[in-house]
């Protein structure tokens, strides 16, 4: 008796940290027969190779795709329609399509009325990553427990949109449906806003200040270290949730200035709580 | 031959997290003969005790500090001053005094002219900790490799000095001398406008996307759980320098606006840039 694995032939677009982490978990969890890789530098691809996080590689996307029964796209987000397209029209009839991009309105809506392929898309958002980039710092367990957002319109084919959530819930996910309008809308606070925030507290300070930074600087700022072009992109196509969102969290950080000035001790520590109340719902 | 004890008694003012840290790590590096917990929570003084954090405990502190060479205060900043005070008025003629607040120009101002008492005092203000409090949450390795900042006037005691600087060295720590404004300037960027700014966020997030919440929400607002109450004395002590940074924090945080808003995509990413090599030259 042969067990069958869930997919023949993955195809993964861009091999970085995600694509990379993507290729890890499918090989060791066994979900994959073949992963190819697809991507513009050899080195890279090699380096995917050499980790075990594919099988093949290629830099040409029409023969990387030719065979595959699932491709995800994991490049930034600016590139992902028309690599969409481009995939749809190269891969067998049926084939799913899925992405990682940190947006979903934008990619979303312009494939609204279809691949203009054989493919089918499903749109999706792994809340995993790290400030991190590159395959090397790719991990089998990168998404396990992570929340993973697929957003499927109301029509989107019932069939793919199942096995697009099933992807991601064997490589660990708990997998979430939104429309694209509330995923973005939810990300603009807990990713994108946070960005923003971290990165203008590090631009802010001093650098002389840095070298003496503790605990507090070093986490707040953690995600200030990613890649500037990559988070360029994802603030602006998401740009409206994201200034609603910066607009509310100003009003409150001025809340904060004013008690701080007024000397209200008493409005201050409770505006600390609201904070430690939200915060303390995570955990962790 | 027998081997020197670096001190003979140290006593611990507040046994929390830090109070905690610093009896075990004395204990564990052999480092004081007997570690005396002083505090007004019999409870949290017997588990301070179980944990080995100190050798014996007490509510009273003229009868904590009476046969001590070295008094630590590690207490909200608020109670500092008058604390210092009642310490030096009980202690041995010649005993050190050092604290562990996160403001330094209120404390060591109040105490420019002396402690009054027979106890010599050094400010100081490990920058370890957590947004985890309580003694059961201390450990011994805290210390290790964080910066120690310790503000001596410049007529302070030069051998006081040296002793509260080797204090610190011998818990593992990077000690830096700074004069109080210096520390307080420094501590408002590193450390309470980063406070400010994840609480801020925690605050103005909507608690329904908080479950959905990856590594950014999560690093960006980690140390918003920390203690209001503690946290609303140290921004009050130091309102000056944290309203003053805060201004800059805000003006930087509108320049990332308005260039999303303008959907500047050139100015948005070199203001990310600028944010990722404050945040690169600290690493980790």
């Amino acid at each position: 008796m042969s067990i069958m694995k869930s997919w023949d032939t993955v195809a993964i677009l861009g091999v970085g940290l995600i694509g990379g982490s993507i290729g890890l978990g499918l090989r060791q969890r066994g979900l994959a027969e073949r992963v190819v890789g697809i991507g513009r530098n050899p080195q890279r691809l090699e380096t995917a190779l050499r980790l075990g996080a594919v099988t093949s590689t290629t830099s040409h996307i029409e023969e990387g795709v030719s065979r595959a029964d699932l491709v995800v796209i994991c490049t930034p987000v600016e590139r992902i329609v028309d690599q969409v397209r481009q995939v749809a029209a190269a891969c067998p009839a049926g084939a799913l399509i899925t992405d990682a991009g940190s947006t979903k309105v934008a990619i979303c809506r312009a494939l609204r009325s279809g691949t203009g392929g054989a493919g089918v898309f499903v749109g999706s958002h792994p809340m995993a990553g790290s400030e991190k980039s590159g395959v090397r710092h790719a991990r089998a367990g990168l998404f396990e427990n992570r929340v993973a957002i697929i957003t499927p319109w109301d029509d989107s084919d019932g069939e793919a949109v199942e096995r697009i959530a099933d992807f991601w819930a064997s490589l660990g996910c708990r997998v979430m449906r939104m429309r694209p309008e509330e995923h973005d809308a939810t990300v603009a606070w807990i990713s994108h806003v946070p960005h923003v925030v971290a990165a203008a507290l590090a631009a802010a300070t001093p650098a002389e200040h840095v070298p003496v930074a503790a605990g507090g600087w070093r986490d707040t700022t953690r995600v200030a270290g990613a890649n500037p072009e990559l988070w360029q992109q994802i603030l602006t196509q998401n740009q409206h949730h994201v200034l609603k969102s910066l607009d509310k969290f100003e009003k409150v950080l001025a809340a904060f200035r004013e008690a701080l000035d007024a000397g209200d001790s008493s409005k201050l520590e409770q505006l600390l709580q609201a904070g430690k109340q939200n915060r303390d719902a995570l955990g962790g």
